[in-house]
């Protein structure tokens, strides 16, 4: 066990890197050459221009204003001050509701932390074990901790009682939380523009007819079983190779400008390249003719593909966007079941366009489930088993692996210092690697299980990486072997010796999660606001293909928030802080650093950085919900067992009745606000129609439909920019307070006036 | 371990007196006087009048005609002759498809006893293991189980083989079946008549509104979000108390009739009864004065009630029936969600008129999750802990007790015979009256949660009955010891080591369920034809209360299948014939001929006798397709854990892939099949609307629908004989093959052409 020194040791040298990071962040936004790697929000708003400012040529690379310097936590108050409605209107109620995750932390623990101070530590410390105990040695963290307290004394009451506190206050804040996103999502969309998606139900696996094409079968159907609200329709190509030429011809542009501008700004020599792969060998051929004559011939490959897709009538697929005269008419059709047959003419809204992924619309039934159950296997082993494939190819890459595989490098690894490199840092990097691929894979699997929208799909990963997190991270961590073998112990355990195992090394672990906490949370959260990656591809696209603004425009990688993998990492801070908040409350002033930290880098990133993909309303909700209440039962159970093996065995029955009491909460709170989330109440539609109708009675949907889902591909330049959004910057937002300020240093800089 | 001999010895006498209750029936049923117990559907549907015939006055009592009663048996080929589509109309779907229960156990087990008999019996009875071991006495049976198979055999083979063959057959089975059952459900609904549940919503939790009663309320909330479809709605009466004082005044008048035939019968004597509880005490007093007298007060009291209940606006529930103008309208209000408070203007199917459950129609949101809440708690404790109050009133109803309490018993309890009879009978007393009363706490608990049908009540009793019987029968046979101990073991155990105790003392204990099957099922299901309570009852009542021919038409109870009771123990029969078909198949034989019996059995009741209350259209199938999906994976399981116990530990990889393919299949049927059970397809509806407009275009649906939700209570003397009934009447059966063989001795008896 650490003692309270190592601690202290750790947490300087992770709040000193993260002080560095948070300087280095602090002064590369602060020069107009990085403006839009920083700022890139308000560069896709329209609001920001360039970054070009009164001074010389030199700073508009560099900011020479010291004073800026001098307050470099500056940006903290100004990512703080923008109200939430403002931010909902600026970012979407996606980002909003993120932001609010961390908020909930600091909401549970805030109070949490100062009754376990107030009660629990001086309890625990007073409790006097530790000493009794001789050849044990302990850490003054031990000593705040449960296990200090004597064996079946009566002072586990405390811990009781705070176990119910604890529950009934997170129960509470729990519950209003989710009423108030309820009610925002309820609001927003309510006050949404105009969009095609509230008129439009996707319809899959329309059933094949010998005598229809799939557009006339979709109409005739609708016709008779939606006569007053039918409007149109939209049918869906299967344009995934087309798709593939139009990415591929981007590329090679790339390659053309790239060698262009060099030769521009060296017009003595004329730029080569090779025609084999990556241009690393073949015939050398002049670089310039040779991208011009590939990107020739893709045009036209392109083209052929383009016209296949249009007149085959085999390339359309068994999915159509169906729209309605009325919003209401299309939450109808969305809710109801069509045919006395559940598998084919499955409705459900239609994402929006943007949200649409197109690979998976035309996925029949019985495959559907084929997959699901597959994926399904495929998840347990790779939670369970994953430790096998890496440890076989650990076991490869040694250095006489490689002297076999590639022997020329024989005389370069036999050195010394290069082989102990090697031998010490390769079988770390199997793991780092599969690490790192791990949410692809996870994303790549929800792909094959065919769900029809990227929110869909991120959510299904975030499920699929909580599990993964719960099972390698936490328990992982508790109960030291591979997950396999806890499997196997698992297995082998009554299940109530499994909570009194996993319990009784809970208080032992403290400090290595306290350490853990530190170091990707704070350094981890940190390192985020810097925005390594995406600041050095900027500069590198910046230097070698960027010709126009439009050019810089698309340099711009501004990123967007990735609930997949982020999200479960906040559920394993929610599960850390429920499972020491009666155990070792002195954990908890740890987890509320990285809430608070990471609320204002993430309300900062939101504000002035990312731009989402997509715009679901806070659809992920209710799954967040139910991943904290999974945290809860966890903590409940591990408590239990805890306390058992602390000879506090009477607290059993006094205990179970939390988890019960939690899971009831879970059901109601599900009952009572679910389905704001994945259903849209009639009145809300019926409201809407009525208001529309008053304030435009000569409104033409059908023109306005008209081309809302179309695949990208045929949207010719649009593609990052499909027709959903326009709507958005026709109604540009209000002028508020912070617009106004127009007068500040950058211009329309909205969130830098904090340098002023 | 019973020998052979042994269970031929109970073979026998379960075969024995299953055929005295069959001869017993036999005889019964010929006699006129019995005509309408043991043919009341008839009666009810008005086909058949009295059972009077040309004989003398003796035969109008007693059927002399004694070539009738050689062919005794005649009355289950007359069972078996309506085809299926006849007795849907004649008798509901709900029958059909709960007779269907036993066809589909006949379905999935003969070939697999075929099979087992073919593979599994030579390869154990080859085993030889039985034979070296000298102390242990086995019997044929043991010789023809898996226990004769030594250990860690290669034979296990043949049983993993047939394990897979056996489930993939029953897939095969479940999936056609459940194919079948909804294409008969479709079919039942799209062939059904006008009713008034096609075109009406129930809509639950309507919330006060300071300004307008319910009614307004309910009216101007679907005027705005149906315009095109609301037609008219019901208001619910509080009508609990009226319907009591209607229940009471009926006995009393049951009483008064007594009386008066008593008077007519001896006009010597004037019958006299006793003020006080039960007749049994107070003052003497005119039999029929005083029951003409209560029963005048009673129908003031009734008739204020009633002005009261019509007249007080608070005597209306915050609940409505709600009719639309279409089955269109009303399929998308009851599928889709009404406002974004998912907890207020709560939609869904509106039950049959004589479905419903009017007590429940009022019970607000939070509350009904907190009953559920409770009833889930309540049933735990029940399920495990239920010998608990038996043992304590088992405890106190001993001798000594009762002499306390009534000790003007104690010379008739003192004397010897009396005594040891007591003491031998107390014990057993108090648990059969629980094991009796059991379906009755369970409903209660039911309607305690709150649904609004009577139909869901009998699913959801089902449900709860199903848990009891698997782990206090099934398991509690296997393990013996009551349920808590066998919690306790099971919290102690593994999860592993749990299918391994259960699985090892399986193949002993089959011996067990084969005498268990003969006594409940055989000769169970051979009492039941026979009818002896109703027949009691009606002799009583016939002597007693009958003076017209509406009078005796009343005494019938013709009853009702119980589903709540009766499916969950036709369940016990599968998993038994699941678990035991790769164990033992000596013992599936004796499963078959339950099904065979009961198939035929209850066949021949629901031509003849019962009488359903409703008809949901056999949408209790998905319930019975999951239970029997817990079957299959129970049996898996424990095959799993002998098998490793037996020395093939190798198998369990094999074995495990078995419960998760099950559970795969049980979702993927549930997404083919469940919505049609659930749900109402808009494309059926709008057929079934465009062809009523067709041919009936001046329906005044209005008219027609006005009170069709009104309570009972309202609807005066046609409590039994709802609205939604007469609707059948009108349209009287078909004159099929059957109907027209009136030329039978029984003039319209249809079923009994087999004594002819």
């Amino acid at each position: 066990m650490a003692s309270f020194q190592d601690i202290s040791v750790s947490a300087a040298i992770n709040i000193l890197s993260a002080i560095a990071f948070l300087v280095a962040f602090a002064i590369l936004r602060l020069q107009p050459i990085n403006d839009r790697v920083y700022f890139p929000k308000w560069y896709l708003k329209g609001i920001r221009g360039s970054p070009t400012r009164s001074g010389g040529f030199v700073s508009t690379f560099v900011n020479l204003d010291f004073r800026t310097y001098i307050r470099f936590l500056s940006w903290m108050p100004a990512a703080l001050r923008m109200p939430e409605p403002e931010l909902i209107d600026h970012a979407g109620l996606d980002s909003a509701a993120y932001i609010r995750i961390y908020l909930l932390g600091l909401k549970i623990f805030v109070p949490i932390t100062f009754l376990a101070f107030a009660v629990l530590v001086p309890v625990n410390w007073t409790g006097g074990t530790l000493e009794t105990i001789k050849d044990v040695t302990f850490s003054n963290i031990d000593k705040l901790s449960i296990s200090n307290v004597p064996s079946g004394s009566q002072r586990f009451w405390a811990h009781l009682v705070m176990a119910y506190v604890f529950t009934f206050w997170t129960f509470y804040i729990l519950y209003r939380e989710y009423k108030i996103m309820t009610n925002k999502r309820l609001q927003f969309l309510a006050s949404e523009n105009r969009r095609p998606d509230q008129f439009t139900v996707l319809v899959r696996n329309v059933p094949p007819d010998p005598d229809e094409s799939v557009s006339e079968h979709v109409e005739h159907f609708f016709c008779v079983n939606h006569p007053d609200y039918y409007l149109t329709h939209q049918v869906v190509y299967n344009a995934n190779k087309l798709a593939k030429l139009v990415e591929k011809k981007k590329s090679l542009q790339n390659w053309y400008i790239y060698y262009q501008n060099k030769y521009e700004r060296n017009p003595s020599m004329k730029p080569t390249t090779k025609t084999g792969f990556c241009g690393l060998w073949g015939t050398r051929v002049d670089a310039i003719d040779y991208y011009a004559a590939e990107i020739e011939k893709l045009t036209e490959e392109e083209q052929a593909e383009r016209e296949r897709v249009i007149s085959d009538p085999k390339a359309i697929i068994p999915a159509a966007f169906v729209s309605f005269k009325s919003r209401w008419g299309a939450a109808v059709c969305a809710q109801t079941q069509q045919t006395s047959n559940p598998t084919i003419w499955l409705t459900q809204w239609a994402p929006e366009p943007r949200d649409v992924y197109w690979d998976n619309l035309a996925i029949p039934y019985v495959e559907l489930t084929i997959r699901r159950l597959l994926m399904a296997v495929a998840l347990f082993f790779l939670t369970f088993f994953f430790m096998i494939p890496i440890a076989f190819v650990q076991s490869l890459a040694n250095i006489e692996g490689i002297e076999k595989v590639l022997p020329f490098l024989k005389p370069l690894i036999e050195r010394k210092g290069v082989k102990s490199l090697i031998q010490g840092f390769l079988p770390g990097i199997a793991l780092k690697i599969f690490l790192i691929l791990l949410p692809t894979i996870l994303m790549t699997m929800s792909k094959i299980e065919g769900f029809a929208s990227l929110s869909s799909l991120e959510t299904r990963s975030a499920g699929k990486y909580h599990l993964f997190v719960l099972v390698n991270v936490f328990l992982g961590s508790i109960i030291t072997g591979t997950a396999l073998q806890q499997l196997k112990s698992f297995l082998d355990q009554a299940p109530t010796e499994i909570p009194k195992t996993v319990g009784v090394s809970i208080p032992m672990k403290a400090t290595f999660f306290i350490t853990y906490i530190m170091v990707d949370g704070w350094a981890g959260i940190a390192a985020e606001i810097l925005r390594l990656v995406p600041l050095v591809m900027f500069h590198l696209k910046n230097t070698f293909l960027v010709k126009t603004e439009k050019d810089r425009e698309q340099a711009m990688d501004p990123g967007c928030l990735g609930f997949a993998t982020s999200e479960p990492r906040i559920q394993l801070y929610f599960l850390l802080g429920f499972v020491y908040s009666v155990v070792t409350p002195v954990l908890l002033p740890f987890i509320i650093v990285f809430f608070a930290l990471a609320y204002m880098v993430f309300r900062h990133q939101v504000i002035n950085v990312y731009d989402q993909k997509y715009e679901s309303g806070a659809a992920f909700w209710p799954d967040v919900q139910r991943r904290l209440i999974i945290g809860m039962v966890i903590s409940q159970l591990l408590l239990m067992g805890l306390m058992s093996t602390k000879g506090a065995k009477s607290s059993t029955p006094l205990l179970i009745v939390l988890p019960i009491l939690t899971i009831w909460f879970h059901l109601f709170c599900k009952g009572r606000f679910e389905s704001a989330f994945v259903k849209f109440p009639l009145q809300d539609a019926m409201v809407k129609d009525t208001l529309e109708r008053a304030t435009e009675p000569n409104l033409n949907l059908k023109a306005y439909l008209h081309d809302a889902y179309v695949h990208p591909v045929f949207r010719g330049g649009e593609l990052e920019k499909p027709a959903a959004i326009d709507e958005e910057e026709n109604n540009p937002l209000v002028p508020t307070k912070r617009m106004s300020r127009r007068s500040s240093k950058y211009g329309s800089d909205v969130s830098s006036e904090a340098g002023n």
